[in-house]
Formats: C-alpha cells, sequence, structure tokens
C-alpha cells in the first residue's frame, strides 16, 4: 500500500492507494469520531462489496447503516439525495456519524454533498470502486447532484477524512466502465505530464488488461498530480479548472443526451478529443498531435466522435458551464500535450470544431 | 449607521446597522464581482421593498434578477430552494452572479444555502427584513431548509459577504414577527448578559412602539454579541450552540405543530421558559428567576406556555435535534440568569418539565 498526504489550507487526509484495503478498517477506525458509520452504496456495488465490508466493521464493533441507492447518472438528483437524508433522519443519525462513500463517481459526490449538509456537515470516508472515481472524482472534495439544466450544478467543496482506493475492487468493474476511468487517467497526461502520456501508450494494454502494478501507478500518478492542483486552489479559482480537460463539451454531451446515457469518462473522452481539436483549429497543435490523442483514446476503447446534437444545441448547453464568464464560455485547451491553458474560443473556431470529423453528423 | 467587523478565520465581513439603507447601494457594490446580482425575496417583502431596492441597484447599472418565493416556514424546503437554482440557471447566472437575500430568516437561510450550492459557491448578501433576521439568522452563516423530520436539518455554514440591517424596514412588520424577534434578542441576554436583561425591562416598552434607537441599541448589541461567539467557533464545535437556548424545545414545537404554526421565534421563546422551568428543577434558578423571565416575555408579547404535544412526542421529536450524542439530548439551560451552558437533563426533570405549567395540556 502506498498512501499520498493531501494538504490543503484548512485541513489534510489520506490516499491510501493498494491491494487487500477493503477489509483493512484500520484504514477507517482512526477517522472516526464515534463507532457508527452510514455505508452510502448502489445496488450494484453492494451485491458485490457490502457484505465484507460491513462484517470488518461490525467485527470491529461499529454500528453500521447501510444505504442502498439506485445505480446510474441519472440518479444523480435531489431525490436520490434525499434518500440517504430519510434514511439518516430515520435513524437517528447525529452529527458524530461518519458517512462512507462505497462506489464510483455518482456515489462519491452525492455522498459528499450529503455528508456537506446533513446537520451542516458530517464526516465522510470516499471507498472509491470505479477506476474514474479513483483516479479523479474521489479526492479533492467536489461534491454535486445534477439538474436538469446542467451536471453537478448543485454542490460543495466539501473534502473526505480520507481516500481509500483498492485496486482489487476494479476486477468486477465492467469493460466500458474501465475504459471510462482510462479517459481520466488520460487527462491528466494530456493536461500537465507529456511523459505520462508515453507511460499511457506504452502501458494501455497492462491498464486493460487490470495489470494490478499498472493500475495502481496510474491510480497514484493521476492523485499526486489532482493533489497537488488542489492543494494550490481547493476553490477552484484558477489552476483547478484545468482538471476540466474536456468537461465542458463532455457535460454537455451528457446532458444532451440526458444523464446516463454516456458515462461520464466517455462524454469526457470525447469531450478532450475536441478540445484537442480545437486547439489545433488555434494552431497551436499539429496534426500528428490530435492523431496521437485520438489513438490513446482509442487504445484506451474510448469514443472519439461525439453525438450530434446541433451546434444550437451545444451552444445552449454550454452556455450553462460553471466556468462561463461574462456570458462567455471558457474551454480548457492545449498548447501542446501535456500543457493545457484555459482560453475562450472565438466563435468561427468553436463552429469548426463542431462541425469537424470528431462530431457525428445526421444528415 | 454603525458598522460592526465581523472577522472569522476564512473571511471577514460587515454588519451595517441603521436607518435609509435600502437605497445606499454604496453598502453593496464594493463586495460585487461582476454587475449582476439574483435578488431573492418573498411575496410579502416584494410587495414592500422589491422596488426601491431593484431601481437603486438598476440605476447603477446593474442588473437584477428578482426571485420571489412563496411567505412562510412551511415554504422552507427543497422545493422552494429549487426555484431559486431554477432561476439561477433559467437566468444564466454565473459564479460571478452575487445573490442578495431581501426578507426574514427564511428568505436569509434559504439564499445562504442556495449561495453556498449553487455552481458549488456564489457570494450572497444579506438585507435582514425582520427583527428576528436582523438579530440573529443573518450573522453568523447558518444557512439551511427544513426537513419534515426536523428544522434546519439540511444546510451549510457559509458566510455572506456583508450583512445590512435596516431599521427602518421594521416599520412595517406585523406586530406578531415584533415579538418573534424580541424573542431572540432576550435570548442573548439570557444566555449571556444579565445587563442586557435589565435594559431590556426597561427598554420593552420603546422596542415594541419601534423606536428606532432603541431598535437599534438592541439589533447592535445582539450582533455584537453574536459576533464574539461565531468569531470563536464558526462551526459550532462548543460555544456556539449557546446560541441554541430555547431552541431544543422550540424546533420541536415548530416541527410538532407543522413548520409555520408558531412563528420561529414564538417558539424559541416558550422554549426558553422550558429551560428556565428545567434549570429551576435542577435547582439553578431560583422561583423569582424563573419569574422574571416570564414576565419579561409577556413584556414582549409572546408565548409562555409551549402547546400540548404529549411527552413520547416531544422526545421524538427533540431526539433528532443537532445537539443530540450518543443518543442523549443535549440543552442549553442556565446555569443563573445571563449565564447558559449545555447540559443533559435526567429524564426524570425533563418530564417534570414538561409537565410544568409552562406546557399546555390537553384533558
Amino acid at each position: 500500500m502506498k498512501t499520498l498526504d493531501l494538504v490543503l489550507p484548512d485541513t489534510r487526509y489520506p490516499i491510501h492507494i493498494g491491494q487487500k484495503l477493503l477489509g483493512n478498517i484500520e484504514l477507517i477506525t482512526p477517522h472516526l469520531k464515534h463507532p457508527r458509520v452510514a455505508i452510502v452504496t448502489n445496488t450494484t456495488v453492494a451485491a458485490l462489496y457490502l457484505e465484507p465490508l460491513l462484517t470488518a466493521l461490525e467485527q470491529a464493533g461499529i454500528d453500521c447503516l447501510p444505504v442502498i441507492l439506485p445505480d446510474g447518472e441519472d440518479f444523480k438528483t435531489w431525490a436520490t439525495l434525499n434518500q440517504i437524508f430519510d434514511a439518516l433522519l430515520g435513524a437517528h443519525c447525529e452529527r458524530s456519524t461518519t458517512l462512507i462513500a462505497l462506489g464510483g463517481g455518482v456515489i462519491g459526490d452525492m455522498t459528499g454533498f450529503a455528508a456537506a449538509c446533513y446537520q451542516r456537515g458530517v464526516p465522510f470516508i470516499q471507498i472509491p470502486t470505479t477506476l474514474l472515481a479513483q483516479v479523479d472524482s474521489s479526492v479533492g472534495g467536489k461534491t454535486a447532484i445534477n439538474h436538469p439544466h446542467g451536471k453537478n450544478m448543485i454542490g460543495a467543496f466539501y473534502q473526505p477524512k480520507a481516500v481509500i482506493a483498492d485496486m482489487d475492487l476494479l476486477d468486477t468493474l465492467p469493460e466500458r466502465e474501465l475504459s471510462a476511468g482510462l479517459a481520466e487517467v488520460i487527462k491528466y497526461g494530456l493536461l500537465g505530464d507529456a511523459d505520462f502520456i508515453c507511460w499511457l501508450e506504452n502501458n494501455m494494454a497492462a491498464l486493460r488488461k487490470r495489470n494490478k502494478q499498472a493500475l495502481a501507478y496510474a491510480v497514484e500518478h493521476a492523485c499526486k498530480m489532482k493533489g497537488a492542483i488542489v492543494a494550490q486552489d481547493e476553490k477552484e479559482q484558477g489552476v483547478r479548472a484545468l482538471l476540466n480537460l474536456g468537461h465542458t463539451f463532455g457535460h454537455a454531451i451528457e446532458a444532451g443526451l440526458g444523464f446516463g446515457t454516456w458515462l461520464h469518462g466517455e462524454a469526457v473522452g470525447a469531450g478532450m478529443m475536441l478540445a484537442a481539436e480545437a486547439s489545433h483549429q488555434l494552431g497551436w497543435l499539429d496534426k500528428a498531435q490530435v492523431e496521437r490523442v485520438e489513438a490513446l483514446l482509442k487504445q484506451a476503447n474510448l469514443p472519439t466522435q461525439s453525438p450530434a446534437l446541433g451546434i444550437a444545441r451545444w451552444l445552449e448547453l454550454m452556455s450553462h458551464d460553471k466556468k462561463v464568464e461574462n456570458g462567455e464560455i471558457r474551454f480548457v485547451l492545449l498548447k501542446d500535450l501535456g500543457h493545457a491553458i484555459v482560453a475562450k474560443l472565438p466563435a468561427a473556431i468553436l463552429e469548426q470544431t463542431l462541425n469537424s470529423r470528431f462530431v457525428l453528423h445526421t444528415q
């Protein structure tokens, strides 16, 4: 097991990465104010991993309340969040009760937001069960639910007490979810580390075969990069926005098709392709670099073509982006492979991008 | 105008107290990141004060989005909160848009919570229009909505950029609302300032006649006391709990009768009476002191008898209190007049209190 230490102005917490961590409750107990937890998970993950976690905690004398939610991005709503509150209040959970998020990004984001709001804040711990959650969403304290008008529109910055990333939990991850997670891994290379792009090109096959060492290295590297950025800019006033590479386009895809149609990581993959294309149109990336991004996404079995939404709908959807300033959408673009910046896109270039071969077009 | 400066670990903000402040937009403009605001208010307050505020802001070139909610504690719900989000998203409000809460405690708490959550946090300003909001709820950053199981169960600690308490807005306040505000004023005397109790006994008539100097003094004194407590303990890990004097009983009254039946301040008044009675049962207050509390509440035209809920229902309702620890309810009680502490109550004394003459009993 490796442990990273994320140090922020008001708090710090460990990110444990390794194998056989789920049953190791010594990673959990030091963070409990009181021997009571609510484990928030979904039907899919509960069937696989709830029992071992429950057993380990209960054997240590910790009172556990399981809260099992429906599975999927389309349930990342107030109604589902309220199921958590109903369960906590129904069981008289107090301010000293710790919430444990056992699941992927949706469970992590909702549990974190529930923890931020329940009685104005209770502690929580992340046990991410998808690659996407392990490399990205479980770290850094962004929590949220979706609104019909936009992804993650209602939420809070609220940090967990610990993150426990167990590679063994990835054994059962569906192929499509694995690829979605790889999109966020690739993101770290593209936005800030050209050497890591090479490493990914060389190790993508091992990652897709779920080689545990390769996975742990990718998770560790991504978490280190994310931790360094979040430590500089916890509330996204500046550099943290770079972590949104591919997300302005990606969120529009998710909302435009209806949440849950594409996985978040798939939308981010296609979104990064568009960001690369726009960067090419701006003269920042050459054609070969765009093709290298395309090849890497294909290696990860990710879509490189966005769905046909129509220019007007793209613009409407992206107008709700959290990076919009004075009515102008700001994009994370690539000055070079491994070097992202935030910039506005001239309308003509945005249109060219949305008319490029990286967007499917209906007749 | 007097200005208090509330200094917290991560932020500081002014509390302006005086007359003719509503049209003085120089108190607002320095806090705007961008010349755009959403003014959240309710139907009652909008009819009285929205126009002058809108006019002043628009004359200064500030783009204003009014968001008018229904009036009353029974609307302090997720559904109403979502009306704010719908309006903000519908008008493409960005992270740089400032929310202005123009209203009483319900509007202030909901607008603050909306500001805490919208795109993970936007700035907000409090313009409290009730005495209760001016002396208590607009200061200190507690924001929340109610849950059917309990008052303010879902919320955040989230500080405003400024509080503007204009005594002129109290001219139109209904008598019952004025008395409700006086309950929170009395609270400050009882919990920490015996001299202020004397001042209130001597000046209650002037306050009820809405003498502006008396009102401004009461608001200033309460805000100073609250500021000093919040500066020590922003997230209610300790001393801040004292501000909950009367609230454990009071919240049970509000939830037990259905939110909006009694005003919050009325419930707090009756709740403080019970806290005084319990403190008497514990031998901390003598009979004359209890009668002095009763007389002061009566001077303010507040109820001194709680409604009949039945012991079992009282206990169930109070079991959801945010101060519950290890299943035990903790109360704010009076060691003396002007000296509150947090303590548990022996079951027999709690029962005696709920069977005292300060609770109405059905046949």
